[in-house]
């Protein structure tokens, strides 16, 4: 089943959007948006958006020096008015709440895990996240846009002789989508309207070779048992392997994996 | 002269971008980027693009209550890689600086000046102005195009009842421009390339009407005569004209005003 | 097989404590450790020690008043020389880090799993989780102490008559334990040592009737597949089922359940 | 005209403390009063007094190191009873406020603007500017205090041999004055309760040699046309050219320009 | 002995500013320095000056609402060129440093002990204590300028009818000194250059009649033994009574007292 | 007279826990409680329990390199529910109050008293205090434990050949205690309920030989007389006597000292 195909007339019943349970929302990567970063991509998931810059530098974070390796670190943050209602932004709160941390984390995490930071040599790329406009999913989208905008600023490193043209500092692609049990069923890719409504909420975070790098699963209503674990985990691998292809076509030919 | 004049050769050779002195950047406004916000408007000047998104709250602030009036405040941000080297979060650092604080309030004082709060009713609007590119002019662009938002966000009020439809809150139009000499020449609308020469920065904020609504002039490089000044006030007024009649066109019949 | 179990002579190879990979270390919970808290207990897996404490005050947060509904809430922190070299204080630092706030979370999502927030009435209870001594499974050892600690708070808001003697906000018990993946073999309950070493760490959050609250799997080396997930879940849920007994047996008749 | 005429009848009538449209307020400097800083110079502009220190170190910040040229900052801050009513301090509140900001840098660019810092040689001066009691015009008095403040810091430099007796770092001298429109007549040096009512409030920074510096014109009731803005700088010119006769006097031979 | 007297030749030679150990630096309180506040003083011991200013309000702190009774606090800072070298302003650091705390709850309590809080009524006064030159001494220097601006409010308090006329909130006065032992001498009222080499410094807060409010002796250099005690104590009631006489002094009749 | 004298019949009704007035509380210390610091201590004075650890490490605060000398200081916290009532974490408030900074600034200076910072060599032992549960006095049996850990920790680096074992750092002993007077009668040691009636309130710090490094002596209620401080300081020698021979005691042979 694809992300087009709609042919089940009672999933569509299911969700607002007229999608089947197992289908993804329109998923839309404009590479390069950014003139300014090394690597950019404005990713949209439906109606979330997510603008994501990969920042090269040379030298690593004091605590790698030395060491031969390079680094990779990431930011999340949204807009004020990303969300319906307005939110404060945290640069006027002075401090940075502990959901942004988090993700701030989790993307961070996720993109390592594809990267040979010794090929990389002591160069740091920092992605920065911005949620531009929300509608759930937006760590998943930023995790799944960070990765084009990560390949992107390592082809710019290559071809400005930055690292080596043999190096392969990309050992995989990464994709990551949310996977949730509404009213007993489980999910693919749940905008906000679904996302609060879900009584287990699923973040998965998957490689292009279909292994797992993140499993997030929380009760946030009632606690899972094994069978629907495993039901969110199917429909996370099924979500994600469209994902990688869409990373993969819109990076084209040396995509760098 | 209009933006799209190129005739004067020897002006063309002055500036990078082929423009003559007096002329401004390729100016784009979208309005109703944001589908999240009651008012949106992504403005570009050149390769600087500024979201403007305007949130519209039932309710003033504590020291506004009772009063019968309304509130407009602005908040100016900057993205970390919406300039060539990647800039720290300021969520990050814990604190807003000077240069935010200073623009933000600047917005916020320009979008009040052509507002009349009693027409508002306690209701407060918030202009968020974020920089996603930045190549000179970031805050003559915020101020242009947080009227856009702004007059959305009015119209919204009016279509959703929550001011009453014969209220003229808005009582002008408002845009900005930047102008300074380079070499000993005046010119408008400077990029960031031209920005860093000039001896003397200056940015303007008008009316529709033509009247002032804030002068800040700096010598960069050195102090400016009465002469120069005069210069920079007429190359301010032709190009605020021009964005009037951009903004105009772009919020159609009824732009509020 | 108990925690005391080592009759594997080949797994005792792999461990340095002596234990088998599915072997929790020894559990000590030591109830009503605080005389000033409503509910507290000193938990220690191995040489990780937490002061938990539940401190219950009438009244719920503003976003929550006149729902008639209780909140439960969690503080993680860590003394400065908890850990084999000394941190500095997040106080003196000025700011919470990214960890502390994920933690802090994680705690509280985890304990409101099990509570029926109506039965509460409009009671807040927080629970600080302050590690003394950590040698791995912090936040794990904080959750499982934390429970025992909420049960004894809302036994005295029942003596206390602050809630109904009828009232049964506790709907289930929860406990927590760590397992990784370490040179190819999936553990339980890693220490310091063990941690640093795994390939996939995993955090589960289990309640006493065996369903999921929280899976949060890391790939920290390399990813991992689904047989290694289903392994690392086989064990979580092995240690979680021997923690909740260990809790029951300290809580005694009337653990609230 | 002279601060002291007060020959015109008719304008005498429009300011409460009997001065003409084109008059200032009584101006005292007392020099050297600190016997800490280099330099330093209590200013008072009527009721207004600010406290201006030099403070001379040898080497510059990090970012200038090494190009052989020195640095002039500045930093404003007002005492928290300074004013009518007690404002919070900004070191209790752990943040500078928004206006500290926007003078701060105000004063900074100003003074920089007369300074050569090539004949400064690596030194760096930082001016504080702390407004002990505040009638309005706090900022302007501040600049010109801090003129005082530099020059004295200058010779106290020269005289203990830490820049060349022959070095010329003062290129010209630097005042600054508030005007605005009342009622629809232009005023020089604006008190607190003219300051409020205000139409226009502009705030002009002229050299010795009577070019500007800055020129802060901002509407704060009504925008101001350009025959309004002439009048202004016309007033600011009389005011600035009057203040650097005060200075002159006050430094004395070898003012330093 | 008096603080004129200079007769000892031995003690001359101890002191580099010729004073006998017993003697207080020559001592200025100018009252009503500042015109904003209801009361102030402007004190100098020797070349230490403090501007103290008392900001009476309506009112009390929430947490003392209802119960009739007033409130007086405190707050103590230092320009950051009040010293030999600059400090950092704690508003830029955005934090209150632990001294700076520490003094200003000194002072607070100070104050306190000679206020009756009924007879104040449901007002709150904060003594503002900002140390323009330090010259050591400042803390004690600033509580006895703090009392002089304190009564001096409370007069205004009275004149103006917001407390009433036969109300003694005032129950006494109260001054401060410190005392140090240098090379084995104890001295009275230590400007920086003593405090430095002190091996026993101590702050002393007596009240009119005689009875100690702070005693805070710190071994410097080394402990101190009963009898050093004994001399310092001695000494600090013989400055405080002089000090007391120069409050009554300038406060004249109607001291509050 | 020794704590466990309760021959005193008309003190014993004076006192809630039936101790006379020269009695201190039951101490109790556990040496080495920390399996991770240098050196460790958990203290009890009655119910008021302190963790203290000295963390060692070698190199001291660039202020002080190069001059052959070792640095001691320590940090005082307290857990938010060590209270009967629970407090925010300072952590949380992102600042530390002003009790917090004092109280840190006080063990530091007390334990640095005692300390030939010379024969430490180039090492900086930091102290932690972290008050687990209090019931008065925790300031003061924060220092009399952190002497504790401050000695093990010597004498671990003289073990481990971190300084030489010939090395005599420690110059003395130290311990500290509160007094206070309450209805007129001067006692030892106060617990929460006493100190809060306390008219004054005394913490004494003494070393082993029984010279005076800090009185601290504060008026809460009515200043104090002569007499009244007199007897103050005679019971706080009396009480830290009795505490450094349980320092002695539980440090054993090779104390240091």
């Amino acid at each position: 089943m694809t992300p087009a195909d709609t042919s089940s007339p009672i999933a569509a019943i299911l969700r607002a959007d007229g999608r089947t349970p197992d289908q993804l929302r329109p998923i839309s990567i404009t590479r390069g948006w950014s003139n300014q970063a090394e690597g950019s991509a404005l990713i949209e998931f439906g109606n979330t958006r997510v603008l994501c810059t990969a920042s090269l530098t040379q030298g690593v974070p004091r605590w790698l020096k030395g060491e031969g390796k390079g680094w990779v670190t990431a930011e999340y943050a949204m807009l004020p008015r990303a969300t319906n209602t307005r939110s404060d932004r945290e640069s006027v709160k002075g401090k940075i709440g502990g959901r942004t941390h988090e993700i701030s984390r989790l993307i961070g995490r996720s993109l390592r895990s594809i990267i040979d930071t010794k090929a990389l040599g002591e160069t740091t790329i920092v992605l920065d996240c911005d949620v531009l406009q929300a509608d759930g999913g937006t760590r998943t989208a930023a995790i799944t846009g960070a990765y084009v905008a990560l390949a992107e600023a390592i082809r710019y490193a290559k071809e400005n002789k930055l690292i080596a043209a043999s190096a392969q500092p990309l050992i995989d692609t990464v994709a990551a989508v949310s996977v949730g049990i509404i009213d007993g069923v489980p999910m693919l890719d749940l905008p906000y309207v679904e996302d609060v409504r879900a009584e287990t909420d699923m973040n998965v975070v998957v490689t292009g070779s279909g292994k797992f790098v993140e499993v997030q699963g929380t009760a946030e209503g009632a606690p899972f048992d094994r069978d629907e674990l495993d039901a969110l985990l199917d429909l996370a691998l099924l979500g994600t392997s469209q994902l990688t292809q869409i990373q993969l076509d819109i990076l084209g030919e040396g995509a760098g994996v």
